[in-house]
């Protein structure tokens, strides 16, 4: 029934928090990462994305999509990372990710979907194409980054003081920087010092610790996902 | 510095409300619609998405998109449609668009993020291709609206009793379903009986009467942005 040995065979016990997800998804350690700053307790099953068919439960808890991350809390999904992080957000306890002020909550919604189809997509393509096309997106890129730069300011997180809700959506998407540089050549740390400045400073967090995956690994399995020699 | 007479020189005065829209805005409607349906009075700014360049009250108000809807609340911009939502539905005063229950409310903006991608995707491949792929298109949106409809079951509104959150999401796109079916053959009434139900439902509420165009009139639009024939 399913690729993973781990999987449960019935939905877990109510209350019980579980989070499927694989490894090197940007948008599953969000989730994680989510988890992890709010202190709840979860199961971690892996859903090997190198594998073509999804498993059962997948297919059964996000039938619409067959996707992860899932978080499956008292046996129901909740599908969708940022869906998630505003779920794991908001029942969930802890201190809150999200802003308190209406307006910035708002404005950090907007930025999380910024990195999600500007980011995620310039990346994409620069990792699927090649020539001038693979230049124009890595130009695209960075061009976001440093919309993504400009955001932060001089704060110390995009929440403020406190690592937030943006932190949590952009994060995952450092751990490509090493690949946006042997791949695309761009210098993320020359480009946009206040980012990687950022990024270090996330860096030292249990959370980040935990689930971020070392940039020399994400490149390595994205050149496996992407067929790059 | 501007394309429309009515774009004010300077931001609104605190506390009010305006949304720049152009009328036959899907994901715009979807702000507009809020808005009434909480009763905020607001003024609308018509941005003509036929004139190539975005006015000045746009750019500035959105610079990483330059696109509308936007919310300018105080002088401040919220952007992204269901943003706007989230958005007009908590400060802003009224009943809850939003269910009061965190899982139902992630379910509620999972299936809006399943209308932002893969309804408007399927509908946009439909209206921009020919021959097979605008034939799969089509078939591949058909499979969207039965999902839609799904999930609608036997309820009066995708929120249960009360018009809300994915109500509003995907209302809009229902004045999409004459072009559907005069553009990629795409019969709504017969094939979602349930779905075309619940549009004659919504369509009577004050808020839908003030915001939605007709069938016929979006799909002129549509075709003149397309360049079909």
């Amino acid at each position: 029934m399913s690729t993973t040995a781990s999987v449960p065979a019935e939905a877990p016990a109510a209350g019980s928090v579980t989070c499927v997800d694989f490894w090197c998804n940007e948008f599953g350690m969000r989730a994680r990462l989510a988890l992890r700053e709010k202190r709840v307790p979860f199961e971690y099953v892996e859903e090997d994305l190198r594998v073509r068919e999804r498993s059962a439960l997948v297919r059964r808890m996000n039938p619409a999509h067959a996707a992860v991350p899932i978080l499956i809390h008292a046996g129901r999904p909740v599908c969708g990372s940022l869906n998630i992080v505003e779920y794991v957000d908001e029942p969930l306890g802890g201190r809150r990710l999200l802003p308190a002020d209406p307006l910035e909550r708002a404005r950090a919604r907007f930025w999380a979907g910024f990195v999600d189809r500007e980011v995620y997509g310039a990346q994409t393509r620069m990792f699927t194409s090649r020539g001038e096309e693979k230049a124009n997106a890595a130009a695209e890129l960075l061009g976001h980054l440093r919309r993504l730069e400009a955001e932060l300011g001089d704060r110390d997180f995009f929440g403020g003081d406190e690592f937030g809700f943006l932190d949590v959506a952009f994060l995952p998407f450092s751990t490509m920087f090493y690949g946006y540089g042997q791949h695309g050549g761009v210098d993320v740390e020359a480009e946009c010092p206040a980012l990687a400045r950022w990024v270090a400073r996330c860096a030292a967090r249990e959370s980040a610790r935990d689930v971020l995956p070392s940039g020399v690994d994400m490149y390595a399995i994205h050149k496996e996902f992407y067929g790059i020699e």
